[in-house]
């Protein structure tokens, strides 16, 4: 195996080396040594992808090295921190040199543009599996932790989430759309962007918050329980594409709601923080829409007494909404 | 799948949110956070276990646990770092509650002796596959290199290398040998132990130092190439367990040479640390054995141009061996 795993560190582990600015050692030693800036601590994630649960064996290889990191940096956006490097384990079958070429660039592209640097990683052989751990700094204090959230808090989201599902639907023949559309739907699900600069500009700004990979009211859900609290959300004021907006109603919902792998940030602030959100997203580049509020519970009303999200529309009447979880690729 | 994956919450998550200990913030956010001590840095390493080819489908889950969080911190080990966390992500294909009561008591119990916490991870479905991410720390400048081996210095090796290669002979009916033998060879295979307190000991007594993973004569060879020497190894003076030296002559240096998976170190020191070096060995209570030594490269002689080893036996007369190298558990 020797000489086709050459390959590997001609894509990966030669560039590795190289990275030296923020590693005082990388690849090539035992452990690669990092530290954060003086007064920040190292936030950490780890996110591994399966070949047929979070992406199609068909997969463009490029869009696939750009989503292995892509997922990981929205982590890191969704705690304010500003990326470091990372590492790559991955096992794969046989290595095949066009592919890991695509793959790799499609990594590095996404990796040069924030920074942050491949600093360790595993190969073996073995079904298509790629994990990586990503490394980014922030101050303690200036976290965005999922717990910080308050009653009275605006709820806002980035972007427009719900195209990536939209993107999968298409694949899948769930519903058709017109060939632009269809574009602009796998961009999203193939290219996440993450909202990096968005959070770092909230830093300090907003106070609760996360990225939304696996649908928005289930994620959003998270920063419920965490931080003990309800939400109320209209759900006329969720931001929809273009694209998205050319769909059934019922479709835009299930997507916008429950569509994962859109990696836009969800994330709450006072009141009185709106125009330093709006400041923030603009400084960012990136639009965020207002689309609820945070409520205390109440244990003696049994519909509050529980973190939980009460759905409205855009006239305040009550919606019931039954929304099916985001499965990504899988069927069961 | 939620309801089969609450086990992994169970036996993992809910673990891992009670480590508060070194992390600032453990699972259930979008990262972890944690420093290193003021002044140390951040040893990080990953390691990616495959079913087929480290591990064998029918492996104790118990043993695997261990191991699999072993290989990571022998990483640690080998840098002279102090564990601090792991994150672990893994896919599997089908939850099955004693396989996982039994996987992570291996893990946690070879955690908890190491004060390592569980700071964060991922589950998915899919193919076996398992990866930690290991996180230490250590003073930049006690950091033990793969670069920093010098023409003169002793070679040293701790443990008795080859009992796993030659477990995973026995297993394949390679070579026999009575139960007392398989024992004591099977326990090396599954259940290495990380060489931690011995690679803290050596903080300022060793110079180079790397964990064997792959082989001895292999992973030498890191050593020398990074450092850009040669080594010449008294293959007499290699360390075998008594179950070991029962074996055939060839098969034992087969499997102290170029058996991988027993995760002893190996290091250089200056001839002046050899008291120092048996001083840590005690400390740490772990036998070290001296078996070679550090040469300069000679361009103008073809045989010691490059970096590479030099093999003599007892009474110093050249040896010509050829190594067949570790391949784990696959066959091509």
């Amino acid at each position: 195996m020797l000489s086709e795993f050459s390959l590997i560190d001609r894509f990966f582990a030669s560039r590795a080396r190289a990275n030296t600015r923020r590693a005082a050692l990388g690849i090539g030693d035992d452990c690669a040594l990092i530290a954060p800036p003086v007064g920040e601590m190292l936030a950490i994630s780890t996110d591994m992808l399966v070949e047929g649960r979070h992406f199609l064996p068909d997969v463009d290889p490029n869009a696939l090295g750009h989503k292995t990191l892509a997922v990981n940096l929205s982590d890191l956006a969704a705690m304010g921190a500003a990326p470091l490097g990372f590492t790559l384990a991955f096992s794969l079958p046989k290595p095949r040199e066009d592919w890991l070429a695509a793959f790799s660039a499609g990594l590095f592209e996404l990796a040069d543009r924030f920074g942050c640097e491949l600093i360790g990683g595993d190969t073996t052989a073995g079904p298509l599996n790629l994990c990586v751990t990503v490394f980014g700094s922030v101050p303690q204090d200036a976290a965005l932790r999922r717990d910080a959230a308050q009653p009275g808090d605006d709820i806002w989201v980035s972007g427009t989430p719900g195209d990536a599902r939209a993107g999968l639907g298409v694949l899948r023949g769930e519903w058709q759309t017109h060939v632009a559309d269809a574009a602009v739907f796998r961009r999203a699900l193939e290219r996440p962007e993450p909202r990096i600069a968005l959070g770092l500009a909230l830093r300090g700004v907003a106070r609760a918050a996360l990225d939304v990979s696996d649908g928005l009211a289930g994620d959003l859900l998270h920063i419920l329980e965490r931080s003990n609290v309800g939400a109320r959300i209209d759900v006329d004021a969720l931001p929809r594409s273009a694209a998205l907006a050319r769909l059934p109603l019922a479709v835009q919902r299930q997507c916008s709601l429950a569509g994962g792998d859109d990696y836009e940030l969800c994330f709450t602030a006072t009141p009185g923080a709106r125009d330093a959100v709006e400041a923030a997203a603009q400084h960012a580049g990136v639009p965020v829409t207002r689309i609820g509020t945070i409520t205390s519970l109440d244990p003696a009303d049994p519909a509050r007494a529980k973190p939980g999200i009460a759905w409205h529309d855009g006239t305040g009447a009550p919606l019931n909404l039954t929304l099916q979880g985001f499965d990504h690729f899988h069927a069961d």
